[in-house]
């Protein structure tokens, strides 16, 4: 302990020079984390006024104060995720962080007496608790099961401290400091740098929450900490956290800056996806907030290009039309831009990242604000009418701290119509799925053909304590849980991290600038080494197409002969085949490893010819599918839930196409949304497919030409240069007699 | 042919002292059936004044707009359901009743022009015509594939031909009659008795489609053929149509009349359930109004007692909170109450039926009124602030023409927070399950445990035509696809139409006048001969219960030994479960027959103790059922697909309970609806069951005693007299040392 003490002394002094000076954060009166005393005495001046505002106030001293009328609650921790100690202390940060915004707000008393009441009880406990008792965690914290959700407590908590900070007497701040707020910090930091010191949301949220509780100390050293990491923690020792990322990095970056650093591509997407995304944006942008705040010198928000408010606007266009976050990687479906963390985003960014309208229909949808001067500023934003709408375009995001790891194509039509989420990124850390040149497809809210996202029920403590369950690495982490291509039944690096996470895939080209020919094309050559695969994808509208189609187009050349399974997640109930297939009497999982194991076989036939057909209805649509076959082709109707005694996985069902012996393949697809089907109506509008056929009509090295017949006579062709990209190159083509010459990297007419 | 004529002669002598005097239909001027002289000037004088009829105007004239810029086109018939030819005369009858109409009501002599071109392309195609080339239908049409659709066509034609009917000259008048009218009226009545001359959702449409054409033309005979049937068609010959039920009445009841006096019991219950219902509501209430205008003197709204006025209340009482039909016996799931069969209904209701202020909230949900004088009397209600919100409430509903064959009972708490639909009828003609003592359980607007509903894609030519399919057959109907009991895995009455159709169950009693202890409960004794069973179904709200729970006291008494399977059909993903199961390798059909052969077990395990326990989530809520239950029971999940080899079937899960070689027996099982879920703020808040235990404390032939346990330590006794359902009879009855004495059939404490 001695030692450990001595080496954080001599750490701040190293990086005193750093710091900006010790007395100009004692100088400051509280507030002045989140809310500052200029912004407190502006809103009071405000009450009553701002229509939004006034109502999140009214909505929040209605919790608080349903949650003040019962006994304070600081139980001894035993529980995993969902049991009663876990949500008593998890509820308990919220009323804090609440109770002291009241107190502050509307300058009564009894909130500060509670915030007091209660961290005084904390401060009694929490010398008395040895690590959580449930040892399932690589990093136990002492009010929960992980240090993750200890550090959630203290970003709330320590703005609670802020709001009451001048009201209390010395001697309880003393009491609190040493007692909770300076053992807590060290516990989730110097106690257990392979949670603190890495660049993964855990650690942010660790770092944010030392950072808080340092900025609202005066403790230079905390706050130093928080942005530079700890400086003697290890390199990387090939240790694993529980979702088996690696812990300690190569070059020992550490710390709330290089967490900026190293996630982000410089357009802001964070590699882990979405979902992990909207979960780090909160300690992300509050502590960025305290530390403009506390610390403007830093001018923390221009930090790497402005790359915190790109993330707000990356991530909400990360959303389908109902504002769901795609579920890359591990992401829990549901999650949508209505949780709390991206009210903060929202109003942050507004207030800081230069009062865009367009987020203020956001927040107007989202109908709450941030009770701060953020907040403030979006209600009265909206207030004065200044509110657009939010417009989601087609939009590409590099990943990579410098955006060259690949990245994420969005294609849009119409007002999100349809949208194609295209992914070609890195692995995405411990979070990511072996998933290569997958996409998932939308119309509206609905998926249509679906990213199957994680297998965890977050929270519920039945399911495995709420955490992720054995099928999120068994099922939803495999390249067959996805729509792309599995060569020999195996996983994308064949399932392992440690190879995944060098590579990622390679743009392509990126072409949105047609709204009615939208293209994304990508190469993946390291998934399974000595096969190069190209996909492009496009969004096409059409004359003789009632909506857009989608065209697949996955060319595959390899060194050698191989099995190549490609799936479509189709969501809803099969209406028709073109092929004939047998449904087995007994029903056996497909293999037994790389998730196969997790799929029964419904139904299994050939292709019956040139284009295999299938259509299915979802949400009151329909679907087509028209792809290129042979008759050597199988292809199987499978359903997820084999081997799955405790029910994690989804029985959703899914089309396999297999072909077998094959070297070099390109597989051409093209997927229809037509017509609608009311129940109360009981009319059936377009329910069938436009497409009289697809053709591969050339496809070598240089060129991949596809022809699309429609039903009425129409015939369309789409021409991709397989081995230049430029925009500006120019291309000459002759296909069966007729000549084609264009510039850039397709031709479509 | 011509004896035929010479009957329908003969029939007219006879009938005519019962029919009004010709002179009096014909003395009528145009419009007079539906709109009528009088109501169409007070409509005109009311334009631009009453918003919902406006709205309603202008979304009509923008439709009939649309399609008169189209040319006209009355194809050669050729296709089922979903097909070209079948959408487009379909099409075309709406639009002919729509043109008729705006004609009427705008004044605008194009619309005249369109109705008078079509009905005279009609009136040369008509005569060409041999019966429909589709030969599936036990009595094919013309125009359609079945009669049914040559009906619906002309109840909606001669609203346009009477629209029109003045503005036309005698001559054209004389074509259409003798070309189209007349003989399309004879094709669906005396050329197909087997379609018209039933008591049947089928001959409803017949006979309005008759008795419309007949009050235009002012033919009586029509009108007399309409009201009483044919009165020379076959009594029971033992054939049946396509859906399995009897062609012709043992008592040779005809005619809509008989329809009316037949399937409706006196509550308004229609036989064949409410999707039935709803369908034949149209003909029913339409033909009605006409009847009402031409012949007022016939008081068709009296009837019975009023049957119409209450089948429009019971069918609106028969529907969820999101207004879909519970869908008993053959129905399609999202049929709701916002189909347009249910916009004439209710307009109707309101106009002929009092003026009831309620359900002007229904028409305002709607969205549209008729454009007719019961159309103009709703909007202006709404317009002047009458509509009041529509309340539903528990209600039971007898079945039987004399409400003497069993019925339906349903239990609703709060604002429908919580519905029990529990089925104790009659079999409901051909469309009817095999499913006595079945129910079904509603949170809001959505399925806890469901009813299967048909097996069919109403309309979608792809899926048979959008016919009814095998599985129909082999599953929806069966026993074992619905939430009872199932002897010796064998439907109830061995799926046998002839058997079930002589039976019903009976009711117990019927209890909701404390909101807080609802209780239905019926015995049936006839589908299994020998066997017992009583069902006693009650909605429990109690202290320590975040919501009402569900008893279900299930009693069999048998002359012999069975084997005794209860389904429950739970919707969502399973949480947890108090038995150790197992997941089978391989997946395989539960049985050959009986639908049996359409489920696979997905697990199978015994009951580890007394109680049996088994959570499940949907919709973002928790549920548990908690079951008596001993070690010799064997539990399985279960799921539909099995056999279904063109994926006609959902893919949704069961838990089976098999109890195996008893007599006796007594099932008691409590479901729970429980907390709730949220994927935004990832609160999984009382996620757990609130029951310790349900034991039954006594159970013989005159007291079944039922104790429930809660984890707060409360305990709860629902006492069931088995013998006796007088309200006034008093009861006494020692349990374990205590005594309790209580008046009535149940007691609760």
């Amino acid at each position: 302990m001695k030692k450990k003490k001595t080496i954080i002394y001599l750490m701040c002094l190293i990086y005193l020079t750093l710091s900006v000076s010790a007395s100009s954060l004692q100088a400051q009166e509280h507030p002045k984390l989140i809310l500052t005393k200029a912004g407190v005495e502006k809103i009071r001046a405000e009450l009553g006024k701002v229509p939004l505002f006034d109502a999140s106030l009214a909505q929040l001293k209605k919790e608080v104060d349903a949650e003040i009328a019962l006994d304070i609650d600081t139980p001894v921790p035993k529980d995993y995720s969902g049991g009663y100690t876990h949500t008593r202390h998890k509820k308990n940060w919220i009323v804090l962080q609440n109770a002291g915004l009241l107190f502050q707000i509307l300058e009564d008393e009894k909130y500060a007496i509670y915030v007091r009441d209660m961290l005084l009880q904390y401060a009694e406990l929490y010398p008395t608790l040895p690590a959580h008792p449930k040892t399932r965690s690589y990093a136990r914290g002492k009010l929960f099961w992980q240090c993750l959700n200890d550090s959630n407590w203290l970003v709330y908590v320590s703005q609670a401290y802020d709001c009451i900070y001048d009201w209390l007497s010395k001697k309880e701040r003393k009491n609190l400091e040493k007692n909770l707020f300076r053992p807590f910090a060290d516990w989730i930091s110097v106690k257990n740098p392979q949670f603190y010191n890495r660049v993964h949301n855990h650690s942010t949220w660790g770092n944010a929450a030392v950072g808080m509780i340092g900025l609202v100390m005066g403790d230079d050293e905390l706050v130093d900490r928080a942005l530079y990491g700890l400086k003697d923690a290890p390199l990387n020792t090939g240790e694993k956290d529980d979702d088996g990322g690696f812990i300690y990095a190569e070059d020992g970056k550490a710390g709330f800056l290089a967490n900026l650093d190293e996630p982000f591509s410089p357009d802001g997407y964070y590699t882990e996806g979405p979902y992990y995304q909207r979960y780090a944006m909160y300690p992300f942008l509050i502590f960025a907030e305290g530390l403009e705040n506390v610390k403007p010198e830093l001018k923390i928000f221009e930090y790497k290009n402005g790359v915190l408010l790109k993330a707000v606007h990356a991530l909400l266009n990360l959303s389908d039309a109902d504002g769901e976050f795609f579920p890359l990687n591990d992401g829990q479906k549901g999650m949508s831009i209505y949780t709390s963390s991206l009210v903060s985003a929202v109003d942050i960014a507004y207030h800081y990242g230069g009062n865009n309208p367009q987020l203020l229909s956001i927040a107007q949808e989202q109908g709450k604000v941030l009770l701060d001067d953020s907040g403030l500023a979006v209600a009265m934003g909206i207030r004065d009418g200044l509110a657009v709408p939010f417009e989601k375009k087609s939009i590409n995001l590099s990943d990579g701290s410098m955006g060259e790891q690949g990245g994420v194509g969005i294609l849009r039509y119409g007002n999100e119509d349809l949208t194609l989420v295209f992914k070609y990124a890195a692995q995405g850390l411990s979070h990511g799925h072996y998933d290569k040149l997958s996409y998932s497809f939308f119309e509206k809210g609905d998926e249509v053909l679906q990213d199957y996202g994680l297998s965890r029920f977050v929270n519920i403590e039945q399911k495995g304590g709420g955490n992720y369950l054995k099928e999120n690495k068994t099922w939803a982490k495999q390249t067959i849980a996805h729509n792309t291509l599995v060569q020999n039944k195996t996983s994308h690096f064949k399932g392992i991290y440690e190879t995944a996470s060098k590579h990622h895939s390679e743009l392509y080209f990126f072409d949105a600038s047609k709204s009615e020919v939208q293209v994304v094309s990508a190469k993946e050559s390291n998934a399974y080494p000595g096969t190069e695969m190209h996909r492009t994808m496009a969004l096409i509208k059409e004359d003789g197409f009632e909506k857009p189609f989608l065209l697949d187009i996955l060319k595959v050349t390899s060194d050698s002969i191989h099995q190549y399974d490609l799936p479509f997640y189709f969501m809803g109930q099969v209406i028709q085949t073109n092929f004939e297939y047998k449904a087995p009497e007994t029903v056996e999982p497909l293999g037994n490893t790389f998730g196969y194991q997790h799929l029964w076989t419904e139904g299994v036939g050939n292709a019956s010819g040139e284009n295999t057909k299938f259509s299915w209805m979802n949400k009151r649509r329909f679907y087509t599918l028209t792809t290129t076959t042979t008759a050597a082709d199988e292809i199987r109707f499978v359903r997820i839930g084999a081997n799955d005694p405790e029910f994690n996985l989804r029985r959703d069902a899914g089309l396999l196409l297999q072909r077998k012996d094959v070297q070099h393949t390109t597989f051409v697809s093209v997927i229809e949304s037509h017509g609608s089907y009311s129940p109360v109506s009981e009319f059936a509008v377009n329910s069938k497919s436009s497409i009289a056929a697809v053709k591969i009509l050339h496809d070598d090295d240089r060129y991949t030409a596809i022809e699309i017949a429609s039903i009425d006579g129409g015939k369309h062709l789409f021409i991709l240069s397989n081995s230049d990209a430029a925009k500006t190159s120019k291309h000459k083509l002759n296909i069966n007699g007729n000549d084609y010459s264009w510039s850039g990297p397709h031709y479509f007419n």
